[in-house]
């Protein structure tokens, strides 16, 4: 008998972008068996998806509600074990609450919700319950973001004296010069999308990641965000200062309106002894930087890499693995988590991280509404 | 009712390097489902591997006979419909031709077989089944390389003139330079291996990925081996000069003593009009090159790219996939062929391909061995 | 009779660094001939040197004074007509406004002066003369800059939406971490070099290089400087917002804290229509981004690029050159522009440039001794 | 009284296009002044050349015999002490074998003469002459070149095992296939251009760089080269296999039909402990790989560089030198030998040298003539 985590998902439907990263990354490492779920709101369209990707549709439920309660209603070891969030961003919340105080565990996509007073209650509700939460931000998983994190750890750059992480994308471009398309996206409409369109999006990966690889937290921020039009109401692009101490400095450039740009995420790291840079659309190469030095290129599978790296790569160096595996890796470790495995705490972020996220999304707006000022991030 | 398509594998177990990759390609786009096999060969190595990976112990066979009994022994609708052969290169032909003349579909790891003549003797049995053939020349299911094949299907570069293609790997210097281990080793083995080891191994991948882009054949070689020591049975480094026509020229270069590489094998394509590089390790650049123009850098995801390429890509640019991903693609392609769907003949390569790829590999040795002399490659 | 133009250097001398990048450029296009000057403050050093470069003692003076009474007392034809002020930056300011007033035309290294003040007083002498007077921010004269001019002149990115330019090294790291060192390095002491190391050394050169290509005037800046440590008195790390109208913003980050880096100078400028970007360690490649496109990589000496571009690149394509060339290219415009032929404004920087250099500078200090708040940069 | 080396130059007119590479290739370190020479075979076009580079016209001479005539009236102090010959390639013999009979230094532009028989000859002229002879091969003076050279030396790689040098060009493709074009190109006619054009024009580069940086000598050559048709003369294109002894093997692939390459001249050295890789159009790059360590990636100017190659590096590193900075390194070279003071013999390239080139150009239309067998460089 299959030995499999049981896993049902909300959302990803065939229409949706990001379903298919979590299926392909839950089926990695033969951890996870997709069993049914919510994919879409309509229950037809659900289960026409669910015989689309060859699975049965008799756990295909109209809502979250009939979920649980069939669900519930099984025998514990026929029962989903871990439900995946990937419904637009205000469901994240409701669903997440819910799915705690009924034992689940959670893997939820970023933002965690859509206002971080959300984010806080639900950090209670997680703190009554015994389940897992993971946050999926993507690039945590990539074998040479984990050994930036271990590298640093480990004091191979010293004291980090400045962080500069780029995001940069183009996509917007054709909607927002458009004053008819820029009206009517959800993205840039507050009701939908919550408070800000790129910070939300995407300096939000940024803000992980720093945190992440560095292992330090952002005190104080100072954003100046464009809007580009007077009738347009969300940020598409901005460029914030970072403060970790007084004399530890950073920023995070993000952008919707890069224009031609992909997803240009990349991250710098300076620390007093030598500096860390990495990208996100050439994820395999890992380079350090010392003053009178040759640069050096570290890549994945080789054994100078750290345990929590090496962990995240399945064939020899020289064959590249990408977002598909990143993703696969944190599933990997949330199998372990639930299965009372050992892991490492990198192996996938938490709901922590996503309430750290939601407040830098709101200090991020705050600052910039008040000119431009220094805020502070919660501890 | 699942419809996922019922596979089994051969070899792939919990020891062996490309299982993985096909256990992923193949869950990728939710159209197969392991069901059994055999993955190694011990019986209760191959239960454990099969418990790991989260599936029944109860399709484990002894060995290919017991499978093929046991499985059609079936109801037709039950029965494995395709076997995944991951095994030692040797075994490649007995259990293909097994598979074949009980009407299995095959998919099976490259080389095809040991010898050009158990090839065409495969070819035979395979002429007289029903059943689809795939050959995993994993690299042509990455989406630029087929985008490379369609724009030169269509005359971007108009006549080819010119190829040259690399594949450099490092990895046997350890064991080629120690005279016990280059003696124990059964790569180095030509009983165990084959009459090639370099050629065999990668040089077969650059033959095929040039006759799968550029929709050419290739008609005479030239080669020049290394051996590098004289105990040593087995080529491991070797230039081998192509002709296509009186004026179309090549050469592919191929090393396992190329210190340091990993697994860099590159494409370059040269017409009268325009040329196109590519290279595996960053798989989702192709360069486009005109006389007197920019060059141009394709990526995968863009509208520009044809049919075939899209097919291969899952998220938006800037998301890189890689060699999972192509061999995913790979399965997608066997999947419509059993389906009996539609598909475009360059989605996955063929029984054809492997066969051209045996009777490469040992004109390539005989050019050798005759001082270098040009022969012909059999139509 | 030689009819190269008569040049006289000051500074430069046999210790200093940028003497041969100056010597190697007005040799370049057999415009100048180097007949003497003040290479060093002490007069036997300056001959020492003067042999060893080859040139006669007879016209090395003993300082400024010496030279233009000497000069002066010769005839017209024979008399020094450029003089290259190569000296420490506060030596520029006074050295400048003697040789303006003796109707000399002035080669000057950027910064302009030490103060905005000593600037707005030297552009008063400089209208009162009829010197040209060049400022060498070298970067500019590099042909894929001068094309990036050209092109964003011409609309190819349309309205310009952001700008982002990084200024990074590393160099001082071992410096500004010893407490000795950085008590005694002139770089450090105001009093020696202003009130700004990063931000008037290498900062000024990225705000140069955004008016220089973008055709625009930063308007509105906030900057947040780092100093590492509370006993040192100069900024070694900043970054700058930039406003250039309400909805035109860009960033400058400098840094000589970005250990590892040499001189990791990079602009990205991205308009409506396209975006481009250029690194100036890799100074023959430009890239030119748009959605939905492949990126194009435009290089120097080939007939798409602009007269500007064209006429700095010696070679056919592929045949890199470099700094000393973009140099060269500079003086080449200043030749042009004292032989009173015709010149493209863009061949080099005047002393308008160098005063909203020093603008620039005061006012981002400024900024940050404010709290980080936005100041305006005068017209 | 300047004690610059005077230098006449041969051909390097107006219309030339190597001429302004030695031009600023010998003014780079003050070390060189152009006095004359003949520049065109018209001499006013010569003097009108000489008053545009603003040197007198009262040494630019009507050919060489006046030359040499008025030069040798000359006191000692005041002639010509080297010429460069830069003229075509039939014009090199000659003008060298004279110069040496008059016991002038000589640098002389490759290939060396235009048949090997020339090339014995002269060495034999040289060999009883007092001159100095360098043949400028200009990428040996690339900073990173000499560095590659020096660890090779030192054993950084350990034995050699593998040599992979291309030198792609796409230039001649709009002449070769226009059929009038490439019957009145000059490049293409065997009585003007000798009896190569491609390997004659750059094989001969890769073949000079082989032995140079290895430090070994090539012992056997196998030629495929291709003429692309009929009534073409010329190669254009073509893979020269290599042997240096039994097991150490390489290839020289050249081409001027790879479309749209520019000067895409790559030189990859693997031993058994390392390798490293070079690109000349991204000069200012040495990798150095080595199984199982992170890729190193050298640039010049850094302390962990070789004495040679540092004297080759002008600026601190970050300010990429180019082209012309690598003649300036070959004259720099030069003007040592000639002053008589100290030098590696890594400065510049010899007769030596330019001989040896012949030697390959005649044994690779050789081999290939006779169908592509293996044939003899002379020692
Ligand atoms: N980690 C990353 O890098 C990354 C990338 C993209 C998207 N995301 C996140 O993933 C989430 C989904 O994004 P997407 O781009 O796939 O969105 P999408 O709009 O493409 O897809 C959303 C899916 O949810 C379904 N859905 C909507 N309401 C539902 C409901 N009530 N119950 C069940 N299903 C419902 C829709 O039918 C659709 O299939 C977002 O929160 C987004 O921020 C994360
Ligand atoms: N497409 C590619 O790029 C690529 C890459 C690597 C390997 N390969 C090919 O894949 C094949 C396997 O290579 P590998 O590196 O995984 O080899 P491996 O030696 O690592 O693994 C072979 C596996 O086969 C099992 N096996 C051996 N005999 C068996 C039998 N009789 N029945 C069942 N299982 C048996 C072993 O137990 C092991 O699990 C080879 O043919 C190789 O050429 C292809
Ligand atoms: N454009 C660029 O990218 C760039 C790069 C480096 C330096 N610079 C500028 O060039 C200038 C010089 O920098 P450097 O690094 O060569 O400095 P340096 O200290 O290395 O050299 C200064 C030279 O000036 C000489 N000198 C000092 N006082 C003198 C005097 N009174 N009269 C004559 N000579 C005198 C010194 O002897 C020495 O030779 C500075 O203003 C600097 O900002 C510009
Ligand atoms: N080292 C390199 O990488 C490199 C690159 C390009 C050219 N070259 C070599 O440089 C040489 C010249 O090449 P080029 O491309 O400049 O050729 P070119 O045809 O552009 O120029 C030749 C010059 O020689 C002059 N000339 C011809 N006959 C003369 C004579 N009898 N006396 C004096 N001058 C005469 C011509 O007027 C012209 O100025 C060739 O041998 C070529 O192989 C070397």
């Amino acid at each position: 008998m299959s030995k499999k985590i049981k896993l049902a998902i909300l959302g990803g439907g065939g229409d949706s972008l990001i379903g298919i990263l979590h299926r392909v990354a839950s089926g990695m490492f033969d951890q996870f068996e997709v069993v049914g779920g919510v994919f879409n709101v309509d229950l037809e369209e659900s289960q026409n998806f669910a015989r689309k990707i060859g699975i049965g549709t008799n756990r295909i439920y109209k809502d979250l509600d009939g979920l649980i309660a069939a669900e519930n209603a099984l025998p514990e070891e026929e029962r989903v074990q871990v439900v995946s969030i990937l419904t637009p961003n205000f469901l994240h919340y409701p669903m997440a609450k819910q799915l705690l105080e009924n034992d689940f565990h959670v893997i939820c996509e970023k933002p965690l919700t859509t206002t971080y007073e959300e984010a806080k209650i639900l950090e209670e509700t997680y703190k009554n319950s015994n389940s897992i939460f993971a946050v999926t931000y993507t690039y945590t998983g990539y074998p040479m973001v984990r050994q930036m994190k271990e590298m640093i750890a480990e004091g191979v750059l010293g004291k980090i004296q400045k962080i500069d992480v780029q995001y940069y994308q183009g996509w917007i471009n054709p909607i927002i010069h458009d004053e008819e398309k820029r009206a009517n996206t959800w993205r840039l409409n507050p009701e939908k999308s919550g408070i800000s369109c790129c910070v939300g999006d995407i300096g939000t990966h940024a803000f992980d990641m720093i945190e992440y690889v560095s292992g330090m937290e952002v005190k104080n921020i100072l954003a100046d965000l464009n809007y580009l039009y007077r009738d347009n109401r969300m940020d598409i692009d901005g460029t914030i200062l970072l403060r970790f101490d007084e004399y530890v400095k950073g920023v995070i450039r993000t952008s919707q309106i890069a224009t031609g740009e992909e997803n240009n995420f990349t991250v710098s790291i300076y620390g007093e002894k030598a500096g860390l840079k990495w990208e996100q659309e050439n994820p395999n190469y890992l380079y350090l930087l010392e003053e009178g030095e040759p640069m050096r290129v570290l890549k994945p599978g080789h054994a100078y890499n750290s345990k929590l790296s090496l962990d995240g790569t399945k064939l020899p160096p020289g064959h590249p693995e990408g977002i598909f595996d990143s993703m696969g890796n944190i599933y990997k470790g949330v199998a372990r988590a639930i299965r009372k495995e050992d892991y490492h705490p990198g192996e996938f972020p938490t709901i922590h991280d996503g309430i750290r996220g939601m407040n830098f999304i709101e200090k991020a707006v705050e600052s910039h509404r008040q000119g431009n000022i220094w805020v502070e991030i919660d501890e």
